[in-house]
């Protein structure tokens, strides 16, 4: 620090890709929906639990959808132990060390909930961020499908809570024994070509059939033909079996569904086609139409560590982006049953289901759908700072703060002209600002400026009336009554702290 | 997952070394507590702003006392395109990114605050952890000793609302420009070597003067005489200057004080002393008296990049751990002014002060103090289970959380007894559960049992008694009161929630 460095390199302040910075706004937005989650969770009777943001990188297991490409999906270190250790990469790998490391000292089944960060070494895009937060609960300890039914449920409940109508969201339900049970059916040994199966049949919502059916069978060129753009290998079915998978799922008939069942049918499916029974069942008769939770044979979900019910909710609004090209939001929320997550460290059959809302996702929506009172609170009462001694000013300072206002002192420059600070307090969108001269000093009073009265001047033409209003935005009171003279600007904007 | 490993390792549940998970009361304390901050530093006119968990190494940069072993101190891994990131050690460096990348849109000076997890690659010990949260407040563009002097407030203010009385916290405050001063004076130009001599000062509230006086000169023996334990190396100071500087920092004393002018007293001491009259001014005319805030020559900070006033909140209550040994909290917070962080990004001179509250350590010590309130909430309203439909049951549940009563239906195996369901439900600390079985469905009731009142039934001996309380524990009601049946519970145990 004596020394300078004598070549000072200017740094370049900026962020890594996919991550963000979030001010005042969208961090109130963010407080009030994670509030009204964890209302809603704790109705249902789910408790909050928290773990850390990092995990031994074997204790959290490869689930991504990338798994096949080593070392990507996730963030990872070497301990000084040369142990790895990972960034979390979702919120049920963690829960599920949790529980297996308590086991004993939990209730069973175990109801919890729990909000946070969590990290992805992906390829950021828009709306694709490498640090998001989830919301998940989970019921660890139960295999009816009661517990699935009533995730289901309180997704339904939890996106009507957050403003969204009844018939804007879906929860859609679907299990993946079904996908197990077809290849059974399809005798699918290799367990990566099994996983390209499914990636294809994820694609089924922004491909056409007909480009699902090449995924499932020879490949398909993104330039739509040989040779044209890159190549997708297909994942080498054949193509009466592709296209009955395709076609069923993507465009459900009866038609489509007798083709799918001739070829798709075994023991394993009709045992899951009666697990999605009794769901149905359930919450039907907790009156949860189909128009809020319905199943649907289209739900993947990407993570590999599900083994029962899936679940997906997915928001039914459109909506423009700033170019007016059209937005839709698709999934903001999800989960299942994960029966073998708990066992990797058990030794022991323990089931368990879970669902994870994507909080920032979810808050980008109600964004842009305008759901979400993105609107910034009235900053603090500016003290200006006028000759004098600055002592005197923060003595005001501290009787607002005493009588619960938000204020602060000027702290810019003190030679600033009053304009300069009236310009700082704006920007701050505070309600007013103090002014004492040496003057109002000498006379035991303040200047206080209604700046929302006040910016609303310019636009006057008139002068008597200009004159009038410059009066009510600005005016003379004791200085002794500084905190009522404030709290009256404060009442006539309705502003609710102070 | 169609072929099974043919050896299913076990794998162990664990948390790497100084991590931690936190169940609901923890959870409702920090709640409560950052609540509380919040309400303070909004009141103070802060607003809040937040950054990602991690950051580009080099916008980071090194400014933990553990500088001089690289890789330490920091978790960091590489990007896909080899830039090094790091997880965020603290909240200013991240701030002084954030500002500088968006100086131009900021008002100035910029108040902010934010609250969250950082990150230390540190040897983790007791109370010691290697994630942990603080929540910090900063002003950028004020060169105000006001500026400094408002942190110096706002930290009292803050322990007090945090219900820590008044003479069991003290902020002390001192100013880098003092050491920096004396540096001048001993004229040590090698960083390394005045690193050493920080280090020394730092270590005067754990060990003897003498011990210290060693460390600043030849050098200190663990084990307290030559050869003996691991030895530390000293500073190289001369005799003279070392004790001067030891006795007048560890016991500051008139005659001690001077001994210390006159060795070192340059021109920069007597500005930095100005720039603590000044606060002291302040915070007097506030009327702040040394009780809470008062100049102390012994704080220096751990983080390189202080360069004014630096201030520091020590508890001054003791207490005992479990086993009886006496606790010093010290330390839950601090800051000071860093004129250089900004400036880093920037080439122009850009002043900041700011200050961190240690929230996972003053929570510790708040807690082991009794000063939280660590009871657990009661948990939900536990349907149970008998026979029947289950559809039944999750209509009674429905019924509940519509009343905005925390509820759920026992999602255990259905065929557990009556007696293993009551002791899930006083496991999750519910305060009732209902029961219907086939007799009470044919009548339309249901039974309600008070599990608080039961539980003390165990201790009642006389068996009129006994049964009277017993029959106030558990009754009957109409199964379409059951709303009313459980508010009545719930208000006769003051629940707070339904």
């Amino acid at each position: 620090m004596a020394e300078k460095p004598k070549k000072p390199q200017k740094l370049r302040a900026r962020l890594p890709r996919g991550l963000e910075d979030r001010g005042a706004a969208e961090i109130a937005a963010t407080r009030r929906m994670t509030d009204t989650i964890r209302e809603v969770f704790e109705r249902y009777g789910f408790e909050p639990v928290e773990t850390p943001a990092f995990e031994y990188t074997d204790a959290l297991g490869k689930f991504l959808p990338d798994q096949d490409r080593p070392n990507e999906g996730v963030f990872s270190f070497q301990d000084d132990d040369e142990q790895w250790i990972s960034l979390r990469y979702d919120l049920t790998a963690p829960l599920a060390r949790y529980v297996a490391e308590n086991f004993d000292a939990l209730p069973k089944p175990y109801r919890s909930y729990r909000a946070g960060y969590v990290y992805r070494n992906e390829k950021p895009g828009p709306g694709r961020f490498r640090q998001f937060m989830q919301f998940d609960a989970d019921t660890v300890g139960s295999a009816s499908p009661a517990a699935d039914a009533e995730m289901c449920m309180m997704a339904a409940d939890t996106m009507e809570a957050l403003g969204i109508p009844r018939g804007s969201y879906v929860v859609k339900v679907n299990n993946r024994k079904v996908l197990d049970g077809m290849r059974e059916a399809i005798g699918v040994s290799d367990d990566a070509q099994w996983l390209t199966v499914m990636r294809a049949v994820d694609k089924l919502d922004k491909f056409l059939i007909g480009d699902v059916v090449k995924l499932l069978t020879v490949g398909r060129w993104d330039g739509g033909e040989e040779g044209k753009g890159d190549f997708t290998k297909g994942a080498g079915l054949d193509e009466a079996h592709a296209k009955a998978l395709a076609n069923y799922i993507g465009e459900p008939s009866s038609e489509n569904e007798a083709a799918y069942r001739y070829l798709f049918e075994p023991e394993l499916v009709q045992s899951a086609r009666a697990e999605l029974r009794r769901i149905s069942e359930i919450v039907t008769s907790a009156r949860y139409g189909e128009d809020r939770i319905r199943i649907d044979p289209s739900v993947v979900r990407g993570l590999e560590y599900y083994t029962g019910p899936v679940y997906e909710v997915e928001l039914l609004l459109d909506t423009k982006d700033e170019k007016g090209r059209p937005v839709r939001f698709g999934s903001v929320g999800g989960g299942g049953r994960y029966d073998g997550l708990v066992s990797r460290f058990r030794g022991e059959p323990v089931p368990a289901t879970g669902f994870s809302i994507g909080v920032s996702r979810l808050q980008a929506a109600l964004t842009m759908l305008g759901k979400l009172d993105v609107k910034p609170e009235f900053g603090p009462v500016v003290v200006t700072v006028f000759g004098g001694e600055i002592a005197n000013y923060q003595k005001m300072v501290a009787t607002l703060r005493n009588a619960n206002i938000r204020a602060e002192l000027y702290l810019g420059n003190p030679k600033h002209s009053i304009g300069q600070q009236m310009k700082y307090a704006d920007r701050r969108n505070s309600p007013c600002a103090i002014i004492q001269g040496s003057d109002e000093k000498a006379n035991g009073k303040i200047q206080i400026k209604d700046l929302i009265l006040g910016a609303g001047l310019t636009e006057i033409k008139d002068r008597e009336e200009y004159l009038k209003k410059q009066a009510e935005a600005q005016y003379e009171v004791d200085a002794d009554k500084i905190v009522e003279a404030v709290r009256e600007v404060l009442a006539r904007h309705g502003v609710t702290w102070g």
